[in-house]
């Protein structure tokens, strides 16, 4: 076959495995908003069988020889080059990883996370260890299976950051850890500024609030939907479908509010990739890092500024009425930035966030070398708490069981919360130097301009280009801590 | 094998295939409920892939071995041998009919349906015709292919209701024409009386009250949900999972009221086959004139009655405050059956709603069998349309151009409307005669005697007989058209 017509055949094979995917998506966002309860169980059988599906289609012969062929004399395109890189590292993960592996994880994983949920709230490890400690076996069989230099997290973080090793992140979360310990130490947990407003907002307003705040955005609602769900997400399900979810409650809006903005810069970058690519191998998000840069950088580098709120809160005061009527812009600004210890990540803020994450990677990667028995982890867990909060953590349901993640097999998705945060300090400082005044845009409404420089230097580079490279071309420089730690002392001031 | 072994081969194949036919049941219910529009045209493509994915499990060799060795040896348990000969049903017809076939249809009805949209518009049925055309003819050569006996009509009709041919609607239809022409003619098309309370009926008290009807009937929500999409439906997705919608206008509450009770009666039927079979080939509805039965039963026979608004309009009157002041318990009966002639299908009361099947039933066999050209059509319409309802058609939207049905490639499934009807008459006559007095239940909200009754002689019956030998076991007698005559005429009285 001539390299065009090779070309072709890969296209062809990626089309079926993306339309599989993007069913398993809709499957996905179905179970987590629509579907009812007595659906559980033929649903986890549906997904299972899809999941069977694309690991098939990755499987066969006929792509890993057109992958060969290509490999041998690649085409010049950059983006095709991208997409044969792509599918081979796919490819080689699924020929890799046994099915019977996949299996088990999937079973044990579906079985810890009730039991996990249950001893969360007795806050009672001992009912949860035995899981953690088959999932840690496992996910140490995967990361052997598909093979690592340095460190076996290695090989599991590179599913969801490719191109990010631990030697990266160790240097990264070092330079990080004494600022932000200083930081957080430095604040006086500013507990007499209340969080958010407290009244009565109904979710109604809020949603209409949301809806217009994601359109100002750019979020294109042809092409996408706004729901509500228990925990809040994002589906980039399929060209020209998008769909956020936020959550409400009626005694505050904030809440629902930051979660459509986080929700709406994950789905402007799904909206951002190049439509007629979609089921190219490139066409992707880069990794969860630059996934994660997306949300927080409109949930906190914009959604946060003053500039914002001299637009979106007379817009919440006519929707709320009465409610805001004691809220000045400085009272509301003044309450998103607040430096507030917490035990439980999901309420942290932006600066004691990251040190959440930098407990669970040190942590993690010591339950998967072995040189952390699961059974010694919330003595761990506890006494590096103390060190990086200077808090005595109560009980583990404060502390080693409060999150989901280990229970679902995700060990080595810590991180990319942190790498977003550096990703999006760091495009949004090169942002403002090259588009120069964005808080009067902002006091506008406008974000055009914002989401514009976006979508050139990181939407539509799709998985073409690594993370770390799109960075260094949107920026000029490797991913870096210091503009976070000038953000967030910026905050401080 | 052993037939034991045979069995599980057969069940494990079909679960795959339930599964695949359930995803695809999703895609659907999305597309009408929730699909951004920009979605479509990935949604038609993910269709199309589970669609081939289905044919191709049913075209598997490995199947028909497995039925061959069933059908030498058939198994002594009658749902077993329902199962191989649905099986066999489905796979027979899945071999003889081309892909070629099946995507050529797929395309063209896909092309002819915004082009019937458009020509409906215009009451331009000229634009129409070259589609319809097609559509005849790649239908012609569907039914070869399945091959058939007597009339090339049957081979289309099995698909929806097996085991009911022309020579037998043929005989029901006679029977009922004169009978339904006179009762039309003796009405004087009470115009004065209006259709449904006027007045500003809000949508969330509409929602309410649907959801409280669809609840007193016996609709699990845990295990289902009601929606709003543009033609209401029902989808009985999955287990535990099955799905009905309807609409909303503002100016009166009875059409989105009624469309609940339609879909509900669909959807007592999907949530009572058996959870644990579902999987299984004789678990599902017996034919669509079953299934249309038992929304037919719910709306018209349970719904229309004095003794049920005895009951809901207390509580649609606590809805919906002074909209409702005005109506007393016989004002609003009395809109609830008034015959009124009319041009459009879906705004016919219950009996010259069967004269419109008719009609459409006599046309689709002649363009069938070739014995009407397809121009001839607007003039066949209009002249047979005069016999039945004694009106002059004004034009081609309010004749041979409103339904949507011929340009989806739906030839032989009218009929099974007006089966529903009877079917939901005679199922009715049974019920009353072996419960004794519903209406006392009917006055208290309570549904559970019918729905039991329902339950045992329909619902849990599935596939494993024909419609015929069920309307038979649970009647008495074969399907007939005195008890729903017998019930039109009790209307008028």
């Amino acid at each position: 076959m001539a390299n065009e017509s090779l070309l072709d055949d890969l296209h062809r094979r990626w089309k079926k495995i993306t339309l599989l995917e993007s069913t398993a998506g809709l499957l996905g966002w179905d179970e987590q908003v629509c579907m009812p309860p007595a659906g559980q169980s033929w649903r986890s059988e549906q997904s299972a069988l899809l999941a069977g599906l694309i690991h098939s289609e990755l499987a066969k012969p006929g792509l890993g020889e057109t992958l060969d062929k290509l490999e041998a004399s690649p085409p010049a395109d950059p983006f095709n080059r991208a997409s044969i890189q792509e599918a081979r590292r796919r490819q080689s993960r699924a020929l890799k990883i046994p099915n019977q592996l996949v299996e088990e994880l999937a079973r044990v994983c579906s079985q810890a996370q009730p039991v996990w949920a249950h001893a969360r709230a007795k806050s009672d490890f001992s009912q949860f260890l035995p899981f953690l400690e088959k999932i840690i076996h496992l996910k140490r069989e995967e990361a052997a299976a598909v093979g690592w230099e340095g460190h076996p997290y290695n090989a599991l973080l590179d599913e969801y950051e490719p191109g990010m090793d631990c030697a990266q992140l160790d240097a990264l979360f070092d330079e990080l850890q004494t600022p932000l310990t200083t930081l957080v130490a430095q604040s006086d947990d500013q507990k007499a500024i209340p969080t958010q407003p407290v009244g009565r907002f109904g979710i109604e307003a809020q949603k209409l609030l949301g809806e217009a705040a994601a359109k100002a955005l750019g979020f294109r609602f042809n092409a996408g939907r706004l729901d509500t769900s228990t925990h809040p997400f994002c589906s980039g399900i399929a060209p020209g479908d998008c769909r956020i979810t936020t959550r409400y409650q009626s005694e505050g809006f904030l809440e629902s509010f930051f979660g459509v903005l986080h929700e709406t810069g994950h789905g402007l970058y799904e909206q951002g990739l190049p439509e007629a690519c979609r089921a190219e191998p490139w066409c992707q998000a880069a990794s969860l890092g630059i996934h994660e840069s997306q949300s927080r950088l409109w949930e906190n580098m914009v959604g946060r500024t003053r500039s914002f709120w001299e637009y979106f809160l007379p817009i919440a005061k006519a929707m709320f009425g009465a409610e805001l009527d004691d809220w000045s812009l400085e009272r509301l600004t003044g309450c998103l930035h607040a430096p507030r210890r917490s035990f439980i990540r999901v309420e942290a803020d932006e600066t004691t966030y990251n040190l959440h994450i930098i407990l669970r990677y040190r942590l993690e990667k010591s339950l998967l070398d072995g040189s952390l028995p699961a059974v010694e982890l919330p003595q761990a867990w506890n006494h590096l708490f103390h060190e990086l909060f200077g808090m005595k953590v109560p009980d583990d349901r404060h502390g080693c069981l409060q999150d989901i993640h280990w229970a679902g097999g995700g060990f080595g998705y810590f991180p990319t919360y942190t790498l977003g945060n550096l990703y999006a300090a760091q495009f949004m400082r090169a942002a403002r130097k090259e588009l120069g005044d964005l808080e009067s845009d902002f006091r506008q409404g406008v974000f055009a301009r914002l989401l514009s420089w976006l979508r050139e230097k990181v939407h539509r580079v799709g998985r073409s280009k690594t993370a770390q490279d799109i960075c260094h071309a949107a920026t000029g420089s490797r991913l870096s801590s210091l503009p976070m730690l000038e953000h967030l002392r910026n905050l401080k001031a």
